[in-house]
């Protein structure tokens, strides 16, 4: 029998990651800091299992960390979840996606989704027997064109999947895409899955749009996240979901038996994180920190730079002076310049040429430095 | 719309856990320690922390752990897998199950496995279009019947699924169910989903059978198994996955958007644990011992004990003494004795009444003479 997933090969950050390694490039691909965490976070972990806090959670997750985070979402946004049935732990924000996906599209369904996009979401839509309608965002400022969204919808859209602070391209979501959503989706069965893994990583004093900010939205949203990102960690992998009841009760029977459960010793770690409020609000400085950094190195390259208002993620343009396509590009620059990107087209299906190119600024200030200056080299 | 699994519940583990916290009763029911691992592998964890092995593995696992496994898996089962193409760490034998299942049964398959089993098998097939085969195990020795495997295969049947040591019986494969296997499914392209997570915990001098030891299965085989049960450390989630090239390609397409990669640290230790063959091979004296220890300790009891070759659990009847159904009997053993075990009947699609029930004997030898104390009472 063929491939169920013929057209889907080693995810994008996979196969960077080698060609860099084997290049010996400087790494600015992969959302994944090159810097350590918190060591009280390290030592948090350290003493859960040396507790005996080593066998299986819940499947919904520990207790304290569902009760901490209920806290947290409602001190934010100001909606309440029920922490026993409206908070789940998973073991990843992909595996969140992956579970909301499964359980709650059917074969014959459509979900809307905007390009550029992370690369999980139309596969685990299409092995649902489902149908991905990809979304164009502007090329201009990645903003989302509602009146298409409009003309998208129709008796068979089952969700929207949203993702705001947005990777691959820092944008984020406005008050007024708040409002056309909400009008488009008022009175549908349609469910927002959105997802939020840069929530506490917004610029300028903007603010994160959270589908829980918004009573109405709340109710027939999915939120995941995860504590990867905003705890530097990105290889202990816990997330969390928030969803109605109803919403909630069908996501978890397929995450009981995706994955059961996730880790132990990192939940208990977790759940004692968020007691301190300024381990996820000092994010904001911290990376705007980095992009600035950045954006002031970059300033004589030949990159034209696009604004970041969110993200780990900026894009920079290559194609005013580059004929190149967007894959041959960061070829180039990994093997001539010892530097690695993830080429834009990438999060497009149709691996559509932008003449851009993704940089994270999750590394290092030395690294950032660094890597500026091999992109001034170009 | 319906929900996609109307009738799946939460997880007889999860039920069970429940009820068995409310009633302050003594846990036998799920197969996790509550005993902890060795000191070395937590201080291996927290030195892998310590040093900075905090983000991102590779989607298929760290290289140290793969060549490892690889070379466990050679000395022990003579067979030979490509370490980098063929060998996956997964976040989970669960998540290694559903991968599998979704990467290669399609719509209209059809799987066969074999009841009472594991409760994920059906459901995960369900969510692809596929349909389940369910096929009774003998209820006086749970061994499988051939012909009746025979009769059920059709062009149509894309995968049956084997698990030995078996839960929740206890029971194994032997040479000959091997042979009908092989003779069943040979020239044909079925796909065999062996979950090995009991591989280590086989008793009186028996050998396991792994699909690994037998070349002509091996080539169609996909095998799972898990680090949480070998190294008494459930709530670690990281397992592996061996199978051909071909299988294992269209494995980690679905498995990279699941979860990704499983978590850094934990992979560190258990690449290292494996350096000391010790650290698995005494795991089936260790658990010997305490089946046996449960045995004789429950020997004055009204409960006829079937004999367990392996795995952390043994079925106990109950039917000649006690009228009521597995969930009474089980509820009753609960609220009027205090000791938690898992009704046999949840193990099967139709509940089906077995006067049966599943003792976990993956307990420290005092509770599992305070069980039998208990259980002695009834
Ligand atoms: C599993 S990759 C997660 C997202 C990320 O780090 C990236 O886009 O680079
Ligand atoms: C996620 S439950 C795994 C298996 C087990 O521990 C049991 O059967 O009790």
């Amino acid at each position: 029998p063929q491939s169920k997933l013929p057209d889907v090969g080693t995810t994008i950050f996979t196969v960077i990651g080698q060609l860099s390694a084997e290049h010996n490039a400087l790494n600015l691909s992969q959302g994944a800091p090159n810097f350590s965490c918190q060591p009280a976070l390290i030592d948090a972990v350290a003493q859960a299992m040396r507790a005996g806090h080593n066998q299986y959670a819940p499947m919904s997750g520990l207790a304290a960390l569902r009760h901490a985070l209920a806290a947290k979402v409602e001190a934010i946004y100001g909606c309440h979840y029920d922490a026993d049935s409206e908070v789940t732990v998973i073991a990843s924000a992909s595996e969140g996606i992956y579970s909301a996906i499964s359980a709650l599209v059917h074969p014959g369904d459509e979900v809307i989704y905007f390009e550029p996009a992370f690369d999980s979401y139309s596969p685990i839509v299409r092995l649902q027997g489902a149908t991905p309608v990809p979304i164009g965002l502007s090329l201009e400022d990645f903003s989302i064109d509602w009146d298409e969204v409009a003309s998208a919808i129709n008796s068979r859209t089952r969700m929207i999947i949203i993702n705001s602070p947005h990777n691959p391209t820092g944008a984020i979501l406005q008050q007024q895409d708040i409002d056309r959503l909400t009008a488009l989706t008022r009175n549908s069965d349609i469910i927002i899955l959105s997802d939020e893994v840069y929530e506490h990583v917004v610029f300028d004093g903007h603010r994160h749009e959270s589908m829980a900010r918004h009573a109405e939205l709340a109710e027939r949203s999915v939120i995941v996240s995860s504590f990867g990102k905003t705890y530097h960690v990105t290889g202990w992998r816990v997330g969390y979901c928030l969803a109605p009841q109803a919403l909630m009760e069908e996501i978890r029977k397929v995450h009981q038996f995706m994955v059961f459960a996730a880790d132990t010793p990192m939940q208990v770690a977790f759940a004692e994180a968020l007691a301190d409020p300024q381990s996820y609000l000092g994010l904001a400085d911290f990376y705007q920190h980095k992009r600035d950094l950045l954006v002031t190195a970059l300033q004589g390259s030949r990159f034209e730079l696009l604004p970041s208002y969110g993200s780990f993620f900026m894009l920079a343009r290559f194609s005013h002076f580059s004929p190149l396509s967007d894959d041959e590009f960061v070829l180039s620059l990994i093997r001539d310049h010892q530097v690695a990107t993830i080429p834009l087209s990438a999060f497009y299906h149709h691996n559509q040429p932008t003449g851009l190119i993704r940089l994270s600024f999750a590394k290092d200030d030395e690294t950032l430095y660094e890597g500026a200056r091999r992109l001034s080299g170009v």
